[in-house]
């Protein structure tokens, strides 16, 4: 045991990419969850208190982070107890990695007070287990960027093969948040089984563009490979919105960008904090009128993941 | 006109590249076919001679390197008259680009007759009318690589946008060429025209793995990348004894590779020459046994295209 109360702070996460559906994810920077553990007297993991949401569940087995830290008690066979306290600085249901947070922070903070048994491999792989309970599959795209920080790719699942691509210092995001209540499986039952294959070669074109332009820094040529002929053409009409605001977006200088996971939340990434701020305004003048309720985020992309803030 | 007798050479090139179906290719150093022109006194194309591949057209109409050289004079208003003579290096219909060397070829050496007029994405997009004189289809994914030089994604056809990327400078290539006629129709038939979105995933995952990897020069995660889900699993079929020659380069210590653009042709990456040549020695083990002819090919990936050589 290295320490007794440990906080951590996880960042949210942008998923899919547009090109890199299903692949690819970045952290933002400084908006994100704390998870906060300490040690107890009994063996297991109590949470004792969620603050930010509401509705989430107390019961460990229910709860991403409390899931992931009994999952790492398992396979240490430790008898540790934990007792786990919850600041969500993400909205669940927003597109911006949500779950995939608190189960980055949850896998980071129990590996910290069990003195670093787990490789970050071992972190996302357990924090994987967190966006199971919250999704019913344990997807990487989001966690995955959440533990490792920088632009992530999930090159497979079986095996599981996680790498770290190059994230250019001066690109930045703006997302917008409507609150809208917008489940996972509703966004998902609108992709297609089948896609052409035409399509497909469309698709992976622009993912070997976004890729190289991250390598090359090559701001054009990340924003021209921005495209997504796949999930985007139907998933973006649960949107309100979504055309204007990513006209509005290009318009202000953004390079590119689309719906943040599996939405209701849009990203566009710019190139410098001045485009990423104009950005913001025209997200605000687009959305302002509709009277929908929003958060808007402007941030670095972030090159760490989950780590000890306290 | 800066010159009035050119002898370009232009190199093989393997496209697809596994996971990279119809968006990847590169070349190879030393394999390829000589195009020498020649300025004439009438205007207009005349091929005055083919020599390494019987029952090509001299045609300048149905040849590949005849069409590029008029379309160019075409679109440059020129009154040149060209006489063009072609060294075959590249069997037709070996899988390895041999009409796109001819058409790149072709492409740079009347540029050159021309004094310039055009820049390398042009060149490319005349090649590109070479590749729809010999399939029907303009394809850009042998002709890039073979115009550019290394690496080379063709992001998008509409527009054009052509990617130099990272060649690893210990990348070396093994290509066997068994001489058996395979139509790239009859392969091209093979291919479903709708794949699951699951598939497409996994192979856009292996994309970005495989531009990862150059620009990395991790070798290894070039390797574990080239895993082709969507056209080799029904294409291989054609080739005799794919999966053994597959097998026994791994074993050899290859990293990895398939089928070179639609066959028959097969390749495989390796790190440094003497894998390579230890790969050619395991094609040659399991294709000697079956009496089917065959021409191996050990290179190192180029780093430049079509050039002039005298």
């Amino acid at each position: 045991m290295t320490n007794n109360k440990i906080k951590v702070f996880a960042p949210a996460t942008i998923a899919n990419v547009t090109c890199g559906f299903d692949i690819l994810g970045f952290p933002l920077d400084g908006v994100g969850d704390e998870v906060i553990v300490r040690t107890m007297n009994e063996p297991g993991v109590k949470i004792v208190a969620i603050h930010g949401a509401e509705g989430l569940p107390l019961d460990p087995n229910k709860n991403v982070s409390g899931k992931v830290a009994l999952e790492m008690l398992k396979e240490a066979k430790s008898d540790l107890g934990i007792e786990m306290e919850l600041v969500k600085g993400i909205h669940p249901g927003s597109g911006m990695g949500s779950s995939a947070s608190s189960s980055a922070g949850a896998a980071f903070a129990v590996n910290e007070l069990l003195g670093q048994p787990f490789n970050e491999k071992d972190l996302v792989r357990f924090a994987m287990e967190g966006e199971r309970v919250a999704s019913g599959v344990p997807h990487a795209d989001n966690v995955a960027p959440a533990v490792m920080g920088g632009f992530t790719l999930v090159r497979s699942y079986d095996p599981l093969d996680l790498i770290k691509l190059s994230t250019p210092a001066d690109l930045w995001c703006t997302v917008i948040h409507p609150q809208l209540q917008l489940k996972t499986e509703m966004s998902r039952n609108l992709l297609r089984k089948q896609i052409p294959l035409k399509t497909a070669v469309q698709q992976w074109g622009n993912v070997a563009g976004l890729v190289a332009g991250l390598y090359k820094e090559d701001y054009d040529l990340i924003g021209r490979s921005l495209i997504d002929v796949v999930a985007e053409p139907s998933r973006s009409i649960l949107i309100p919105g979504f055309k204007e605001l990513k006209e509005a977006a290009i318009q202000a200088g953004g390079l590119g960008g689309g719906i943040a996971g599996s939405g209701p939340s849009v990203y566009i990434l710019s190139k410098g904090e001045e485009t990423a701020r104009k950005v913001e305004k025209a997200f605000e003048e687009v959305y302002t009128p509709t009277g929908i309720k929003f958060n808007i985020y402007v941030s670095r992309l972030a090159s760490t993941g989950a780590r000890i803030i306290e």
